[in-house]
């Protein structure tokens, strides 16, 4: 095979691949790519999940946005994240205990064995990953200072952290969430359902970054609970481990186009 | 064909095509399709240069950031842009003079016949449409306010708008001079390029946008000149007529990433 092709909706992504490393059929197909000059890529289903040129734009964003404005994150959770780019950037700050909730456990075990962006951090002492339904585990699970979702497209096993019943119990069970909430642009009315569900939460902010390898790259983060602090100066500890995110970075991500905030307002 | 298909450096993005509208082969190979879910499209050379769909985002920041910028923007030089996306930007301003500088004059042509997107623009009588080459006509033209660049990518006839002798004439023919500046994640060596020459402008700055259907979405403007400045109450004269461009997406477009700021300290 020489081109990677996911195709959606009338249009299109192609990665040249080199070779590939691994594929495992679980709970999702699941395969690690050496593409030709974008390092290492995690596909599942189909969907481009991460390349090594690209996943730190990504990990950043998600974990450090929300990171800065907790007053005090100590304990947080993952749901999904089993390649460990997400638990990697929590693991910058002074954090506790991180419970990273992966249903499928092959994706941890292939991204440790091949993909290695944890750079280690499937080693730390503070880790507990629990092999469930991040759905299910929140029934159950004690308070978090934080829940990211860093999950696949709201397909298949990812379907139930997109539902309205998982807002309604993550409520509960921190003081912000922050999930990936899909492309505006081309899925917007994923993105949408995201949006209207966390208003469960109260007070709630869209963010926006670029990711070059998903699908038209404009990419959608939806913030929700007690989001409206910053606290700028706990950059310090972080600004040597960091590629992309900054402050200015920070600020930027919430200016939103006209577009965009037409179609919140209608909502 | 079904799928218009654009391969770059290993990775490529794939368009789903209803029908070629129109293809010519002038300076330069120019087509036009209809696809299936973005409105028209205009290719030359095998590039997408637009799409109905996203050449609002492209056209709004290539013009409004330079034009609130600009302390009187009266008379504008547009080079490229025979698709006149730029110039139905520019023209919602009030100016007095537009001078549009298109090698091509068969992008013109169809733009006007098959395109569209000018919304009238190319009828406004403070138009002058020049058929010649940018880096000549700079050489001989009285000075403009604004410099505006909207060309194809860097090969073939774009070629000499990114040399360092087009920056060093193009200083004395304007105050401002606002150029589309490639991708600076996939296309580093070009836009650096870019940035170098524009350095005997003295002042210059980078922006970022994201174009979705351009290569991997993360777009770069290079502003050279008199370029400290900002007028954010002119935004009230263009409110209604924007889809894309405001004020805070003004402002946050000049907040660079870390490893853009990096890579713009090195040289």
């Amino acid at each position: 095979m020489e081109w990677f092709v996911e195709k959606y909706d009338g249009s299109g992504i192609m990665i040249k691949v080199k070779k590939k490393i691994v594929e495992v059929q679980s709970l999702q197909k699941i395969e690690i790519y050496e593409t030709e000059n974008f390092g290492k890529m995690l596909v599942i289903d189909g969907k481009v999940q991460l390349t090594e040129f690209d996943e730190f734009i990504y990990h950043e964003m998600l974990v450090h946005v929300p990171m800065m404005i907790h007053r005090d994150p100590r304990e947080v959770l993952i749901i999904g994240g089993g390649d460990g780019g997400t638990l990697r950037e929590v693991l910058k700050h002074d954090v506790e205990k991180v419970v990273l909730v992966e249903i499928d456990e092959k994706v941890v075990e292939l991204s440790k064995k091949y993909l290695k962006i944890d750079h280690g951090a499937f080693e730390d002492k503070r880790l507990e990953i629990v092999v469930e339904d991040g759905r299910d585990y929140v029934n159950y699970c004690k308070k978090f200072d934080l829940i990211l979702v860093d999950s696949t497209d709201p397909v298949g096993v990812s379907d139930p952290l997109f539902g309205k019943d998982f807002f309604e119990v993550a409520k509960d069970k921190c003081d912000i969430l922050c999930t990936q909430a899909q492309s505006p642009l081309i899925q917007r009315d994923l993105f949408l359902k995201i949006w209207k569900f966390s208003k469960v939460f109260g007070k709630r902010k869209v963010y926006l970054s670029t990711i070059p390898t998903y699908p038209f790259a404009l990419w959608a983060f939806v913030l929700a609970g007690d989001v409206d602090n910053f606290y700028p100066e706990r950059f310090e500890k972080i600004r040597k481990k960091v590629r992309h995110y900054n402050l200015d970075v920070h600020r930027s991500a919430f200016s939103l186009p006209g577009w965009l905030r037409d179609v919140l307002e209608q909502r």
